[in-house]
């Protein structure tokens, strides 16, 4: 992906709420020199954030360029309108993770064109500024919700914001926004939670066979129950939709498990599709990777001597799968190598007598 | 924790079905010098499982010490039974994630009770044989599933192999074993799924903002459908009854949504308890066993003494582990009791000549 310039980020910053977001985002904009200023309604937070380098406290006699507000959730309108009314020049945004109410509660307020709603995917099943880092945002989403309303400039700063951060901003609106983190945050969320509360009914030892598919599906589970008692509540409508849809699949499960092979395959392929459509699953796999497909004769050391064959040729192999089309005389191979060498391997098997291409 | 060395495994072991499971069980004995023979339906999965250097091709005047079954669910029945029938000196197990329901099929089999079942808590997303590997079964859990048959050497010959290959053993009931794999396996996987499906929905850009909990919530689902099926049939009774209960949970959360922050926050609660359960989460096991410490004399057949006097004692084994420790003469046996009668325990062995404490 091309990479945007950001431009100089004028400071002072100042950061309302130094919990984890909060406090990350200062130490990152420290990271660039940039003026932060701390505030937050525990003056304990305030102290832990600044000694970790996050910024400096607020001082009343300070303008702030931008505001960025990190808050809980229910806080949230309260203390954007106040900022939008307190500092009259500056542009105001935040990082809760639902926004099109938020932007209805701020459009009636004095100098809401100076708005824009923020959403850092990032995050931790840890809080607090102790868990603060400058790195949090890296490579990582950030969603970027101006309404019509919005001033450009106020989108400009906080595009910039995300990239100073090292995030990849993504644009788009509010209530679209909702929808999507339903259904890639928050219902994610409410199943890993029903996944773990069934672990309490544990018989003796049984948890001793925990393995790591156990461990990835119930980590977020260990979240901030307070935290997302509040997230949940306020995208309450666009979650209840989803899990309505999740209900029915259940449904379908529960009626067709050891009864209807087909009508549960349906679902467990369903499953197996949608985790495809996740941009960057196997990291940056699929496209670091060339296929070069090979025709084997169905022999026995048919296979071996085309591995001994792909490794004479200097290439490496990734992976490699066979269609396992019993009956036929000739099977094929998919032969994954780096990126770039897939024409090198072709050329080399030809060579050798195989049937080979990409 | 001291360990009980694991005796000198005698070959041959024969692995039939060189999937993951079984060709990495290959590569793994193959570093320990046991002699590994390999047989599976698809022949081109034994030339890659050889190539890699997991054993050769079974030849048929090879008579095996051990048969490691390792074929999908649906077909292991039929192979322990052939197997335990073709050879009659042969310890028999096999890696199927359901356990009850083979040991009943396998029950009424000629030399039963030479076949102790396993099932390593250990896999990957990828199948076949190139996704196999020596370490795959490093620290992770071994369930092994005696019989009241099998005979104290079908047990030992199981528990040795698991500690072998790096594993964990861990002796339980078979059907103890399916209520806990359906708890921390099998319900996860249809959680996963379910989670997954939604994504099929999404709109425009909304999976850009995907994070790590979505990433890790549904890494699972893009697991084999078709194995899926197999193990999800299998198990399907004690699955339903755990799903049922998490479509209770789901129901609560529908309603609360948003309405009634009480009953959501007692369900987000009960989520985030669940995930303390999960061992080596914190390095501690829940507290409602009593661990009692035993020595053994590293001697075949004192496991399966060990296990026949505590079960005279009247106290049901909840969890029996053993470490590697090579080269010690006596290692130690850690029995999990339900709490309270740790003493007990403690009491009858030490009547029977054991040296045993809490």
């Amino acid at each position: 992906m091309t990479a945007i310039a950001p431009h100089a980020l004028p400071g002072p910053v100042l950061v309302i709420g130094c919990g984890l977001i909060g406090t990350s985002v200062g130490l990152a904009l420290r990271a660039h020199d940039v003026e932060v200023l701390l505030l937050d309604a525990l003056p304990a937070n305030v102290e832990v954030a600044e000694s970790r380098g996050a910024g400096r406290a607020f001082v009343d006699d300070v303008v702030p360029h931008l505001v960025l507000v990190a808050v809980p959730p229910v806080a949230a309108a309260a203390v954007v309108t106040e900022a939008l009314a307190r500092w009259s020049d500056a542009f105001v945004t935040d990082v809760t993770s639902v926004k099109a109410g938020l932007q209805r509660a701020v459009a009636a307020a004095q100098g809401s064109d100076r708005y824009v709603g923020g959403h850092p995917m990032a995050g931790s099943e840890r809080s607090g500024p102790m868990a603060a880092s400058a790195q949090l945002f890296e490579g990582r989403p950030w969603a970027v919700t101006p309404s019509p309303e919005s001033r450009p400039a106020a989108l400009d700063v906080v595009v910039d914001l995300a990239l100073h951060l090292g995030a990849v901003p993504i644009i788009m609106e509010a209530a679209a926004h909702d929808r999507a983190v339903a259904l890639v945050s928050h219902v994610p969320q409410v199943m890993s939670t029903l996944t773990a509360a069934r672990l309490n009914d544990a018989e003796g030892n049984s948890l001793a066979l925990a393995g790591p598919g156990l461990r990835d599906t119930t980590r977020i589970a260990a979240s901030d129950s307070a935290l997302w008692l509040d997230i949940l509540g306020t995208n309450a409508q666009d979650v209840r939709s989803v899990l309505e849809l999740v209900r029915d699949d259940l449904d379908r499960v529960i009626k067709s498990l050891g009864e209807d092979d087909e009508a549960l395959g349906t679902v467990l392929e369903s499953g197996r599709r949608g985790t495809d459509l996740i941009p960057g699953k196997h990291g940056s796999q699929p496209d670091r990777l060339d296929s070069v497909h090979v025709q084997v004769a169905d022999r026995p050391g048919e296979l071996s001597r085309l591995m001994s064959d792909t490794g004479a040729s200097g290439v490496n192999i990734e992976d490699l799968r066979l269609d396992h089309d019993l009956g036929r005389p000739v099977g094929l191979a998919e032969i994954a190598v780096a990126r770039g060498v897939g024409d090198d391997l072709v050329a080399a098997l030809t060579a050798r007598g195989w049937t080979a291409y990409r």
